[in-house]
């Protein structure tokens, strides 16, 4: 092994980092904690630590470049994280000085939904797919889009949050300030909002709630519906729903060949994903929605990795 | 002048033809009734004929090609309309066939919103810019994205019908099948609409519409809101409302440099541009949207005979 390009994912909680051989082959893969309110100094020399790790790892001579996604918001052009939402007191943190003074290599940073993306354009989900837009249903909705595998990049380097479109405004607020955005009616705390909110007299997860001291949680709901559980069927109709319309609408402004869905969600795809395709191929009127393809990811957790990776590897190849 | 390149415009009602060098000056622009309903062989017979005195009256003497957009669908690869909609018998009409056989050159078909979007990135009101936005707003709602002087196709060429998007699912039923699409909240019909289901008891639109033979048109709502009637203005305060949280979600999923707005509706623009000004300003959570300039159109009627030579040009130069 002459040559790799380590792929990083620095989340709120995990910092991961891969090996990537230029075929796209991840050849090793770690992780720790990062740790983020010991402050980014700390955060900066854990990366270095895990990049010397990885590197050694997979045997090879050449380092040829360091991909990092990020937690947003980041700027990609400057090389800086300002994120004090998720990474607590990392505030204009300049991760290319950092990493430059360890390495002397090309370094990226991208946002994390833009590098998952691109991970399933180049080892994934929709390879050399010319306009692939990506959506990320957990905590939040992400989303992204990769032309011709490029970011699309909204003005100075700004990375568009389709999550927060408006779908309903007589939906609940969000913390983006409006009414029944797309997240707010479809990521998974809007699923445990209407469940703590919902009658659950005779429902299965009263039970399960019990078990777990209380805590309603996403997945319980649609175990519930996968029992057949009148509360649980009702509570994932109305996110399917949401999520259909959400999703029309990315086909009507985007008219995408791909769309790739991900996220913790995805789990319980089987209770959703057939009348999220049935909606699709409904629609035939103004654009021809039926015709995108909707595909889970093939890289899972491990998609920004590859995605990362691939900022370098499509420079330098 | 020794070479110019043709745009021309095909609308349901009127086919029109401009000149321009290749500076972007329209030397010489002519319209002719198309009569659609005489069948496409006829429609073609008019095309010929408006190319052949614009380029005569332009006196110059090579025409570089000729650049069309029209009035949808289309199909900009195969040079195919295909829209009995507005151009009744226009069934797959071969278009660059028709007109090669005349003119030996280069030919171009686009949809018109594409191609008046594309007007003013050449020598409109987005001049030059990376990401520029456009949304028509009249009797439709039509949208257009340039990318870098591109037009962004969806599948197969397709083009993206942003009007559709579903804002409000509690909204009127569109003919696009779905309920509350931007088109159906905000485009001329729907302020129409409202205001035939308005109670017009005291309101000056009862006067108007009685010297009108009965019928509400969205050019007097606007005059009554000028002149402070309150229907008119609560007519208007809902128009504006759906035109923010469109441009909003056109802000949030694109971010774009530039939007134009054009169409019949900007006529009344100085009663809803200082609120949606106002909105994208405050609008700093998610998305840079307070940087988004929304500008009306500068080449208005024109836009689409710019956008089609342009099509020729970019190619030519």
């Amino acid at each position: 092994m002459d040559r790799i390009v380590i792929g990083m994912d620095l989340g709120g909680t995990f910092l991961r980092a891969g090996a990537f051989n230029e075929e796209g082959k991840m050849l090793v893969v770690r992780e720790t904690p990062i740790e983020a309110a010991r402050g980014p100094e700390s955060g900066m020399r854990k990366m270095q630590g895990l990049v010397q790790q990885v590197w050694a790892e997979s045997g090879a001579k050449t380092l040829a470049g360091i991909g990092i996604g990020s937690t947003g918001p980041i700027d990609p052009i400057q090389g800086i994280i300002n994120n004090p939402f998720t990474l607590p007191t990392w505030e204009n943190v300049h991760v290319f000085e950092w990493l430059q003074k360890a390495f002397d290599i090309p370094i990226t940073l991208e946002n994390d939904a833009d590098v998952a993306a691109l991970g399933e354009y180049w080892q994934g989900a929709g390879r050399a797919i010319p306009r692939l837009y990506a959506v990320t249903l957990g905590t939040g909705i992400g989303t992204a889009l990769i032309l011709d595998g490029e970011i699309y990049r909204g003005l100075d380097g700004s990375h568009p949050e389709g999550g927060h479109m408006v779908l309903d405004p007589g939906g609940p607020l969000c913390y983006c300030k409006m009414h029944g955005c797309w997240e707010s009616l479809c990521a998974g705390p809007a699923i445990e909002r209407e469940a703590r909110e919902a009658d659950l007299t005779g429902s299965c997860l009263l039970d399960m709630v019990a078990g777990e001291r209380g805590e309603i949680e996403a997945r319980m709901v649609f175990e519930a519906a996968r029992m057949g559980d009148p509360v649980g069927l009702s509570l994932v109709d109305r996110f399917t729903h949401y999520l259909i319309q959400g999703v029309l609408n990315v086909c009507i402004l985007f008219v995408p060949d791909v769309i790739v869905l991900s996220g913790g969600l995805m789990r319980s795809a089987d209770l959703f994903m057939p009348s999220l395709e049935a909606a699709l191929q409904n629609y035939t009127e103004m654009v021809p929605a039926y015709r995108v393809h909707i595909i889970p990811t093939k890289l899972g957790y491990y998609a920004g990795l590859y995605g990362a990776a691939y900022t370098i590897w499509s420079k330098v190849l």
